[in-house]
This record gives structure tokens, sequence and C-alpha cells, in this order.
């Protein structure tokens, strides 16, 4: 099967300088592209340059963006092309329009003329004691996934901290339907540490259990190897 | 000698999933550790966990640090303890303090209430379609050093972004004074390749070029040793 993965976090640029981050080490998309390489299928891992890699192998493809509008463009037409989508990358919800000084922000009548400013500079100034910094929205990646290719099979991801295992399965679910995933592997940050990755695998009918990145990745293989044998 | 070196860039966290980070390698930090040491100086390098490292050394040590919070705390008592310090990190000018929605925002009669604010989400809602950060100056540690140790010999950076020669001079000597410098090495991005590395080691007296990492590490070992002799 092709398996389409993606790992590690976005960054958006503030300036040439100063980028806001999503913390992910690409270490589960590692465990899971190493996971249906060995097992004989064909990965395409699309991933950031700050992000752990899988060990080299003959049937694995890497490709690499940094921010939002990179993943859309590369990862589009890789939606058509494989079977499977595991979406483990932790993609920034928002990107900046414009920063500048609270004094301007402060003396305008109408916000709203900020959302159509942008930085020209290439570093920006650092004069004012206090920045403000607009942000807008990224488009939702995974909710494209199943209009680019009905046919594909998406495992999509949330990771919430610090929240109830209700919670935690209640947003599973609701990503779960209005995506049109096969599973959301839910997770919360507080119980991901160098020896544990607790994470409810929730799919429409049942809602599994690991423990670890490898077991997420064993898991996920069966899920879909077995429901390809049916 | 006892140097002391800061690379890579410094993180501030917007909430725990997300943070602004400067970007920094932490390659010309390597390069300038790995001479001082090669030569017999003992070395402390204090560095970021994405930074490149150092080749293992006996001489050396290493510190890792996050933020600007951090590398202030960390690096006071080994400014008093070293001889050198070359600091060449790309720290953090602003550190959030607040975000939320835009329409919060806009329907605010006064700002400043949004400077007393704290965000106590873990990980902030993503509903809006527009977000507001507020932002702050963080303190300026290169201001510090002196302070703390008028002994130690301080060589700074100044890292500029599609300037003229001028401007990154000018702004270099103004950092050279205010800071009470050794030197300030003046370099733009656009001049930073995977080939090559264009720097002006600005000093009270003379400005000297550099066209590579090695070779202003080269210059800066020299320029330190040569004043020990005298």
């Amino acid at each position: 099967m092709n398996i389409l993965i993606t790992s590690g976090g976005t960054s958006e640029k503030i300036d040439r300088v100063r980028s806001i981050t999503n913390h992910s080490t690409g270490q589960l998309g590692k465990v899971i592209a190493e996971t249906f390489l060995n097992k004989g299928d064909q990965v395409t891992l699309v991933t950031t340059s700050k992000a752990v890699r899988p060990l080299l192998h003959p049937n694995l493809t890497t490709v690499e963006i940094e921010n939002v509008s990179e993943l859309h463009e590369k990862l589009e037409p890789l939606v058509h092309s494989h079977d499977v989508l595991i979406h483990t990358m932790a993609v920034s919800d928002y990107t900046p329009i414009y920063m500048t000084g609270f004094d301007e922000v402060s003396a305008s009548s109408d916000l709203t003329e900020f959302l159509n400013k942008s930085n020209s500079e290439s570093k920006i100034s650092s004069q004012d004691d206090v920045q403000v910094l607009f942000l807008k929205k990224t488009p939702k990646i995974i909710s494209l996934v199943k209009k680019w290719n009905p046919k594909i099979r998406l495992i999509g991801f949330k990771l919430l901290v610090d929240v109830s295992k209700e919670k935690l399965l209640e947003t599973a679910r609701a990503s779960l339907k209005k995506n049109q995933a096969d599973i959301i592997v839910a997770n919360d940050l507080s119980e991901i540490t160098e020896q544990g990755h607790e994470a409810y695998l929730v799919g429409n009918d049942k809602v599994t259990q690991a423990h670890s990145k490898l077991e997420i990745a064993q898991l996920l293989y069966q899920h879909i190897h077995r429901e390809e044998k049916t």
C-alpha cells in the first residue's frame, strides 16, 4: 500500500529571523513510518527540517515543508496518489499578519485596519516596550483531505493538554465525524513522556488504548491492513 | 583561558504547544567553540536543545537553556567565573504576555487591560478567525554582562537583514559603545549561506572583514590571545 505520513510541527514566519513554531519532535511519525516500511509498504513522509527522520529505507520518500501554505501545496497531489494518510503533524492554527508597537494599536479607532497591513521590514524593529501581533487562522488541512480524495483513508491526531478523558474522547469524536476520518488518535501532552505515550484510537464503533508510540504504530498498521482483507 | 560561548536561538512559549523562536542553527557558536578548544582553552557553551553541538572535548562543558529568563539565570554566575564571553546566541527581543480573540480586543476601551492578563489555558483555544498576541520586551542580556563582571571581555554579535554596509557598521558601533564590548561582529542574514559567512569585526579602532565562520572564529581567537600577551 501507499502510505502518506506527516510528522513534525510547522513554523509560521513573523519576519526573517523569528517564527511561531508548533512543537513536535517528529518521533511518533518516525515510529509509524518505520513500522509500515518494515512490513513492506511504500511510505511518503512529509516532514519539517527540525523533525527526527526514520532510518533510511528504499521504500521511503521524504518531502520537506516549513509552513501551512507549503504543506497545503505539497500535500494535495500526494493525497490523490496515496491509499492512506496518517497525519501526525502539529499544524499551526494561526499565521502572523502584522506586528507593530502597542502605541500605534492603542491609538487606532478601528483595529481592523491592521488586518490588511503587512510588515515590509525583513527584521521588525524592537524599540517598543510592548508589541502587538495580529494573527489569522490557517486553513484546516485535515478538513480538506477527503475533499481532495474521497477514497483515501484518513488517520487524524488530536493533541490536547491537561483535559479529562471524557473531553479528550468527545473532541476526538467530533473531529472523526467532521473530517470523515477512520480513526482519530487522541492524546494529552501531559501523558507523553520519554517512557510512555498514552493514546486513545477513536474509531466509529470502538476506542482502543495504546501506551507507547510503537503500540500506536502497530495498532494503526493492524487497522489499515485488517480492513484491507475484509 | 576560560571562554564562555552562547549559541543557538531562544524560544519564548505562547502556551504549552506553541513558541516564538529566534532562528539560529548554532553553527557559528560550534565553530568558535571548537577553535578555542583545539588550541587549549576551557570552553563553557550555553546553548539550546535545537542547536548543533561542537564535537565532544574534555575541556568542553555544555549548559542548556530554552528562553531568555533561563539564559539570564544561568549566564550570570558563569559571567563571573569566565575571562571572555562570546555571545553568538540569537536572543528573543519579546516574550508573550497574553493572547486572545480579535473581538475581545476590539471591544476594549483601554488596551492596557491586556498587559496584566495571562492565559490560564495550557493550549489556547483556536476558535477565533483572528487572534491578537501582546508581547513585552525581554531584558537585554548583553547590556548586563559588564555590570555583572566589569573585567570580562565581551564579544557581541549584531544580525541585521538586507541593510547597507554603512547601516551595519553604524549599528555595530552603537552596540560596541553601549555594551562596552571589545568587538561586535556585524553580519547580514542575506550574506550568510552554506558556503560563506560575510562579517565585519568592529572594534574601537578598526574593522576587520571575515568571509566564513572559521575565519570569524580564528580572528576572534587571535584577538583574545594577542591582547593577552601585550
